[in-house]
């Protein structure tokens, strides 16, 4: 079973199950980026939650297996075209080399690592309009010399 | 004055005075990432905070000019060579279709504004290693029909 | 269902009842343009109209859910071949500066939403040759700082 | 004097006298989605015209003349960084073929002209936000056969 | 029935029946590069010579259909590598800015349409080697000011 | 003298003494495209018309040897921006594969040679708006087996 | 039946048949580098060497008639993959302009045609190692004025 | 001196002089396609022929160092617009799975060496047009296993 | 069948028997980067290893064959997405210019052999984190004069 | 002073003093792959190795504070010419997947890091001919899941 198939049964799964990605990951217990960009094929789970899972989805082996496995990270080239997605490739070139300018400043020479990593997406309530919040956090890495 | 030569003039003014970004920026009142991508001809400033940072950087009339003027904002198309960068782009890509999915599932059919938006970058003490914090704080804007 | 197979579906009844865009839209309550892209797979819509544009059409429950699925909204990228679609690509590559010095000058520094957004196409008749009238409607977005 | 040297004085002399594109173009009779785009050196003026604009913003001979020159209309390739720019990229891929639709279905088999054309930029008063309305008006043009 | 379909039905008739293109569009009438380019999906047809090309080539109704629909026009991008179509790209790139000055000198500031367009192709028999004569016919276009 | 400063060199004068390619090309005894294409830096003129285009235009030797030198033929790659020259690149998608189906049926396999070919262009009154001809002529070049 | 189906029948009866295309060419008549490229879909045969070349491998009509038609050659866009054709094309790249200016002072202005053209593969002994000879021979075809 | 500054040296001096690659090439003792690469700054030379060549254009000490210094190869990216340069890449796509095929016959599974390599170009008389000969020369490498 | 075909195959009893490509590799006796590659389908084993590999996998006579085959070695084009295989990628970017000036400087004019080549992976333990350690080993090939 | 103009002064003073990037390594007492990338621009140096490195080719003040900024990361996109560098890129692309199939079967789901990584370029003397050995050593980074 490849990815691309697992992450269609978990789909339909999750539609006929009527579960939010939210309750599917609060149910496993892991944070909800996380787990739905596993079951996106793009990061692997370990044996426990990947059980966990499928029981919650009710799915077979073959599923927990290709959530284990690990993914080939692949996507769209260059620009994507979807607007949600577009927003976010249109706020790294903006704000990439003022990024740049201030981990420099606060921490030295180095990356911030996008592995040692985590994400997550919030709602804040505003009378003006509801606003999205994205929070990364990833480990800083300096360059060595050697 | 273009806005790279008013890139030119605040950077070389920054160094002989010894200031940082987060300095500059408290003492102007903007946020830092605000502030440094205005500096880097990414946004513009309104009258009173161009002023101000002159008065700061002790630069002309003419930087005060082309901090006001609204830039044409342009940045390394396709994918950026530079590691710190390119580790945000990887970011996207990696989890774009996450980000996607539980937009739609937390606000309806939309996207997080770019424009009506705004970015923090913090460090975050660890003793295994510092850790880089974005935070974006975008508006919601659904989908209209008609 | 995927949104290809719901077009599909969509352009074979359509042809079936001999139906234009006009009148399906006239019958669901929408405009023309909006109701064409949603059904091309570009938009979505919420349940009473999906509801109706089934009953239209004389389609399925499967279509009707698919209508109100969030699209990946996908289009050929870099430059289109079809002369129709060229032409507009073409028209922003003419006036895009333009249109951002106007939109400048009468509204300061910020964009026109793509999302709080409505089109319009209309025709005007003329002895020297007909004439197509597109109207864009969009939502003035400033740039905030913080 | 090639275009562009032709449009950085233009708009010195503009930025000098404190007038807009709106006012310009009052003063010389012509539209101001027209002289502008004349101005950035997308279009050419014909002689009367282009005599007025050298009046109104004191300038030249060689100035008249550049603005009479047939350009070579040249823009940025594949995908604008700007955003103002870049969403109108993205209403193009959104609505394309939808738009070819439609005129299909009101005109026949052709395309609408992007020379026998004209565009207008106006301002929408909204308490809940401006809004831009950008008119196109182009000739339509049926394929021949032969 | 795609358009696609359509070409594969009409190149097995046309090699069944043994006509080349320039017998069959005598037989329907039309000029052959037109027909030719209508087989190939490139252009429509009305429904009269539609009608006369299933009936010259022994097919169905869904193939006159077909031939009546409007063309998405689609071709290679970027550049073509079969040596034929080729050296017709090479030619556009060496006397493309000679044809723009040129038609520039002769007609004013406008173009060739490529939509009320003809085009033939001829063989000049030449005892050093017969030559290919392609005939392009364009109505002129002037850009309107407005 | 590169051929760059040839051709500015050839500009200036040209306008300067007020002549037309036209004129110029039947006092040098040459067709106004292969003369235009050669001032163009995009062929070579042997050593008379060299020095006839020189007196001509009153330039001197420099310009005469940099009229003969062989040139390194280079153009706009991918997908010209010019409304003018983008038509004929158009006309070379729309029609590519059926001027090689008609090619192969008129003279076998084989290519029309961009070398040993000439052009001219053409205007033809027309009450409904006058029309650019285009004339392409080469050589027919089959392919030999070995 | 196409010239992708008629490859991989040809390559088929070879290896059943335990043939080299060195023998195939031989039994057919025809250089091995033509043959070769012919069986590969990139040139066409004659009926009399397609009849031997089906008679030598027992293939069927419909593999004679698909050698019979005029390809359309096309090959892997930019820059090949594979280390043996990207050998050539490094060898393009470094010696490309010195070949241009070896051409230009042996023949004059014109290229070496890629169509009245042949080409040789031959194994070279040496102790330190075999070596590859190419021998590629083309007709010069001068540039023509008119 | 750069590579770029020492071809510009040689090619004026070789101008002065009126000599020809084949006349220089026999002064200095080395092939005709390796000294005008080597010219070109596609390849260094040692001592002793950087040496002679300076004197045989009477040439100083830097070229001579320049022509020793190890080139960094570089070349037009993807598809060359020259016609000569350009046919050499057709060939290499036409018979390029052709070349690999009959290498792999006759050598094994390998490669032609773009480095142990050498190049002569020629010129063959022949009533119907000259020819140009081609001749490449490269040591065979078999991958090895390990 | 073909070399994907064959990879398929090899991963799935790979997986069923729950060997790893070390294992495998020691017993058929080849380096495990070697044999994982050509298992990939970028090498071709020869006539005794590919034998043993297929007797440890438990395969047929048509995965043999498939291995014997020469490949058309063939990878992801400009840059890869998967974060391990992208890292490699920006080593040599970083690092390409200072391997070029080091190898010129210890070995004189030439390139390392990718042909002539090995590729070893192992694991340094290291208790602040294990270490990846690739080494490779290539012939230096001199460019040669001629 | 940019890196560009830092690195220029650096190889101009390392010839004249006929120093090797080895032995100024030394000197400084960093690895040569470490120092001569960051003499290239592509790496920073510490305050101490940065004067020492000064003192070493008697270069200014100017140079020591360029050599300590932080350098933006660029290198040729896409595909490298030159044959040296390119010869990496295409062992990437051939061995790419086998990276990452072992990493994977040696560490687990992870990377290997490109920042906290190490590069040596040694030399094997052999009879058959040298060869180059490059030892790279990387901390291996694992996904986290959260």
């Amino acid at each position: 079973m490849t990815k691309i198939e697992m992450t269609e049964q978990i789909i339909v799964a999750k539609k006929e199950l009527g579960l939010s990605w939210e309750e599917i990951s609060k149910k496993v217990g892991l944070g909800s980026v996380f787990l739905t960009s596993a079951c996106l094929g793009q990061n692997s789970l370990t044996k426990e939650p990947a059980k966990k899972l499928c029981k919650v989805l009710k799915l077979g082996k073959d599923v927990e297996k290709a959530l284990i496995e690990f993914p080939y990270k692949t996507w769209e080239k260059s620009i994507p075209t979807d607007p949600v997605v577009y927003r976010f490739y249109e706020v790294i070139g903006v704000y990439g080399d003022t990024i740049k300018e201030l981990i420099g400043e606060k921490f030295g020479d180095g990356i911030m690592s996008a592995i040692d990593f985590s994400m997550d997406i919030d709602k804040e309530k505003n009378p003006a309009g509801d606003r999205v919040v994205i929070t990364m956090n990833g480990k800083f890495l300096p360059y060595k010399s050697w």
